[in-house]
This record gives structure tokens, sequence and C-alpha cells, in this order.
């Protein structure tokens, strides 16, 4: 049997290309003692692998030419020479793009298809839904009563933070590109005001709908967007860095021109990673999940089915704007 | 008696040109019901003040064109129909740039010119002397054994940085322009290293002399060197965004282009107002006033002789980083 992966190619400048990439099959290896086997169901697909890519440094090391494109995803176990693991446990890990995988266990986790669908564990109760709940909560401080502003709104950290916003008692204003996805976040989601990037000026559209300020601004864009709410900041306010997708595909990126609002306004610019509050997942897993059954979230998923040869194609989507909610690649 | 004062007569766009300013003469008040009137003998120069001069919403409304320029001193009084001051007494207020004032006391205070030097009330016992303190020890939450950068190190501001750092325990290293500047700052003032950012190449420079990166990083100047302090940061370091010379005379401020760091480190960038403080004053001078006694901060102060006429002179020294420590302008 073959396994289809793939690879990094080159190092993109600017934007991904096709060449960028190499779909090579390889022979499937069976699991060796204390390891598992098992075939990808579901890959994730995050703005933040294109930063995998740069030869640069950062909070993990760059994807080495060669080498399987780094990707979370979900695996159904196949075989298995490991205690914890059995046929047909689902699991999920850092498995990379590739069909078939086999693992020893380190940094999997095994979820449960009977209590979410297996796209949900890649998404609201996965690294974007973590990223939201600890990003609003611990780095955003949010209190009840405050405005919140969220870029990237319509992709999946920003479904999540803009809910859970509202779940804690703030006031939610999405930035999305586009009338439908800005639809979705106000007559779905629950969003008190939406704001299309494509056709408002933002910055006046965020002093007409955050009169008094923006108390936390969770930014998944950079660029534009994050002056512009840079500029319309309450005193003592938190701008949250979360991701900066208007800038990746950017050889030379730019910063905030009106960061100096930072000292008027008395506020603080935080970045954070996910990974940092891995002891505390249980505990928001379960949160989130709560309000999920409660129907206080939604959970919004844009699912591509196809073959890992899809990633490339799959993964432009988010750099287009293309998806809504939460990415995810399902293998047929 | 005529009362000579520097008003603002047109907004500057860039550069302060000297018909921006008008050099007014009217006529001397007497002190009114309530009221002192004295004599300025030191007007502190402050680059903040390039801020004050723009229109547009800031922390202070902005200096209005035919206004008299603001400005801190230290005014003697000469005669008085208030109860808490008689003539002779020395008071600290927000005068503006005049030869004689009255005030009703309003945001007055009362300084010892036997206790310390009058510029040393504009300087490190004096705004920037509190900035330094509140800046480093409560925003920046410098901790001992942490290393520090501080920008603008030869400044009022920032040889004050330096020397709390020091006090505290820190290893500090401090950025300015010239071997002049340097030498001071290493051989007088106890820094442990100083990089001249007019020779050397701010970025490797820190990365060679914070090889575990910086902790603390109070920026005075903003642009380049900013975005060099981003590119050295530790794991959750504090960026304390005290003020930006480098941009105050750019028409277009630009951001710092490696704000993402602030992600891959887990590192907050914080603004602040020393007014916020205005409470804890008097223990933070008491503090600086006791290091001072003890010898272990040294008070370093440029102070130019001469006429209010020389107000637009003297303050351009500060954008051309003409002087060294806190400049004032003693009025003959």
């Amino acid at each position: 049997m073959s396994n289809r992966q793939i690879q990094l190619a080159a190092r993109p400048v600017g934007r991904i290309k096709p060449t960028d990439w190499a779909h090579v099959t390889v022979p499937v290896a069976g699991p060796g003692p204390g390891e598992f086997a098992g075939r990808t169901r579901m890959i994730s697909l995050d703005p933040a692998m294109r930063g995998w890519l740069d030869d640069r440094p950062s909070y993990l090391p760059p994807v080495g030419i060669g080498e399987v494109m780094r990707a979370g995803s979900v695996v159904e176990v196949t075989a298995s020479n490991h205690p914890d693991y059995r046929p047909g446990d689902h699991v999920l890990g850092t498995f990379g793009v590739r069909e078939y995988v086999v693992s020893d266990g380190s940094g999997v986790r095994k979820v449960d298809p009977s209590a979410a669908p297996l796209s949900t564990y890649l998404g609201a109760l996965g690294m974007p839904g973590m990223t939201a709940y600890f990003g609003l909560l611990d780095v955003g401080a949010l209190k009840a009563g405050e405005t919140v502003v969220v870029s990237g709104a319509a992709g999946a950290v920003g479904t999540m933070v803009g809910q859970i916003a509202k779940v804690r008692g703030a006031r939610v204003i999405g930035i999305a590109g586009g009338a439908e996805k800005c639809a979705l976040l106000t007559k779905e989601l629950g969003f008190d005001a939406a704001i299309d990037y494509r056709s408002d000026d933002v910055r006046k559209a965020l002093r007409s709908e955050a009169p008094d300020g923006i108390d936390v601004y969770f930014d998944n864009v950079g660029g534009d967007i994050l002056d512009a709410a840079l500029a319309n900041l309450a005193m003592h306010a938190r701008v949250v860095i979360c991701g900066a997708i208007s800038q990746y595909n950017e050889t030379e990126a730019r910063g905030p021109a009106n960061y100096l609002a930072l000292l008027v306004r008395r506020a603080r610019m935080e970045g954070f990673l996910v990974f940092d509050y891995v002891a505390r997942y249980a505990e928001a897993m379960r949160e989130v999940a709560g309000w999920i059954g409660e129907g206080r979230i939604k959970v919004r998923e844009h699912v591509v089915t196809g073959t890992v040869d899809d990633f490339p194609a799959t993964l432009d989507m988010l750099f287009r704007g293309d998806n809504i909610g939460k990415l995810v690649l399902k293998l047929t």
C-alpha cells in the first residue's frame, strides 16, 4: 500500500506557489513495537502554517525542505502495538499532511467521535477554540460590559472569540470581508455589529459602532485594520495579538503606525501562544463544550472533501478569505 | 514692567520652524485676590512638547495657535495674595514659556531650593524622574537579575531609567547617539554597556550584549531602534512605550515592523503616562532623593542660560540630540 504525502519543496517568497510543494508517494510503514498506525481522517488548515514555512526563528522550527508539511489532524487507529490505543480509536495530533500515520503516542490525545464531530476537535474544541478562549479571557482579561472587537471574525478563531465574548457579557463587533460573512456574524452568531472591511471605512465604522472606544481588540489580521482599531481604543485597552494574516505573505511586514495610541490610551498590546496554556485545555474544553451543548455557541466549519493532494489549494482559501469558520480537509 | 512670552504662531509640519513661534511682549499683571505672582527661574524642555503642537486627540489638548507655549517651570514667588505662598517661595507648575507668572495655585507644588537644585525638580525629582521610576518599575515590572535596555539613554528619562534599574539589580544596556554619550553611560552612570546607534548595528549589538534577550525594553525613540529591540526580546518581555522622539517630527509615523515578536516571545508592549501616577509621586520622590543622597544615582542636567527668547532654539536641541541629561533653560 502506498502513502501519499505533501512535502515542502521550496521556501515560498510571498504567496505560496504550487511548485513550493511536492506531492510524494512513499510506502506505508506498519507500526513498530510500542507504536500505532492509522489513517488520516481530517486535516486542519491554519493561517499560522504560512509562518512555519519561513526560515526564521519563531515559536516552532520552520518546516524543513523535503519534510512532510506540519499539520494537526484527526487519525483513526488501524493497527496498534501501543497499550493505550486500539484499532477504531480516534486520535488528535500533529501528524502532518499524509494519508497514513505511524506514531509512538507522543503529543497524541484521544477524541470521542460520539461526543462531537471529528472536525470540531480541530476547531471549536481544538486549537482555534483554545486560542479564542485564552486569548480573550486570559490575555485580553475581558470583563462583562466591555466592548470587544475581533478581526478575522468569520474565521475559526474569530467566530469563537465573538461568541465567547457574548457569553461573558460583552458588546461584540466583528470585522470580516464581505456581506455574507458579516450577515453570518450578526444574524447567526449573535455579534452586535459587523464591519465589512472590503466596503466600509473600518476606522470610521469603529468610531460609530464603539463610540466609547474598544476595551479588547483581538487581532488576527494586522495591517490597516490593526491601525484602525488602535485609533479607536478605550483607556486601558488590551490589544491581543493572535495573528496577522494580512502580513504573512508580505515579503516586508509593516508595523502598526498608530502604536503610540498605546501611550495616549495607557493601553497594552500583548502576544501569546495557545500552546502555553496546554495545562488548562481540559478545563477550557469542558466549558466551551458546555456552551455548545446549551446552544450558546454555534460551531461553524468549512469542510472541504478531498485527498491530501488538495491540501495546497485548500490552504490557499485561508489567504483568499474563502472560508467561513474553521477550515478542514476531510479525506475521502 | 513687560512680560516676554513665547506663543505658538503656526502648527509645525515636521520639524518646528522659527516662524512657528511668536515672541510677544505683554504687560505684567499683578496678583489678583487669592493669587500669587512670580518670576520664572527654570523652564523644562521635553520631547513630549512636540506632540502638544499637533492638532489631534491626545492625552492633553493641543496648544492653541496664539496661546503661550505649555511648559513646566520653577517660579520664584514675588508677590502674593494667596495664603499658602509667600514671596521667596519656589513653586513648580505648568506655567508656560513666559517671564512672569500669575497663578491661583491650582496644580502648583512648592519645592525646597535647599534640598536640591531648582533644575532637579524638573529632572530627576520631576516629571522625567517619575516617568523613569513608574515606567520601569510599575509598567515594566522589573525584577532583579533581568536585562534592561533603554533608548534615549543619555536623556532626562533614559539616564534615570538606567540608574534606577541598576539600583534594582538589573543588567543595563543603554542606546544613545555618539561616543561621548556612550562613555557617560558606562563610565559615569554605571550602565553595563552602551550602544552607539550612530555607528553600531543596533540589532547585532543587542544580540551580542543581551544574548539571553531583553526582559524590559524602555523605549523613548521608536523607529528602527524599537524594531531592533523587538528582534531581541526574551520570553515574556515587557516593552514600555514612553516616547518616540524619532517619529515626532515625521509627517507619517511608522510602526514597529517587528511587532509580531510580541507573539513569538509572549511579550507585551504597553504605553503609560506619568500623570496617572500623581498620587504616588511623593513616595517615589522620597525613594529617588534617597538614592541621589546615597550617591547611587547621579543627576545629569544640561542647563542653558538665557531668556525666554532662547526657548525655540533650546527645544530644538532635543531633536538634534545635543543635550546630555535633563535639558533646562535657566532664565537670567
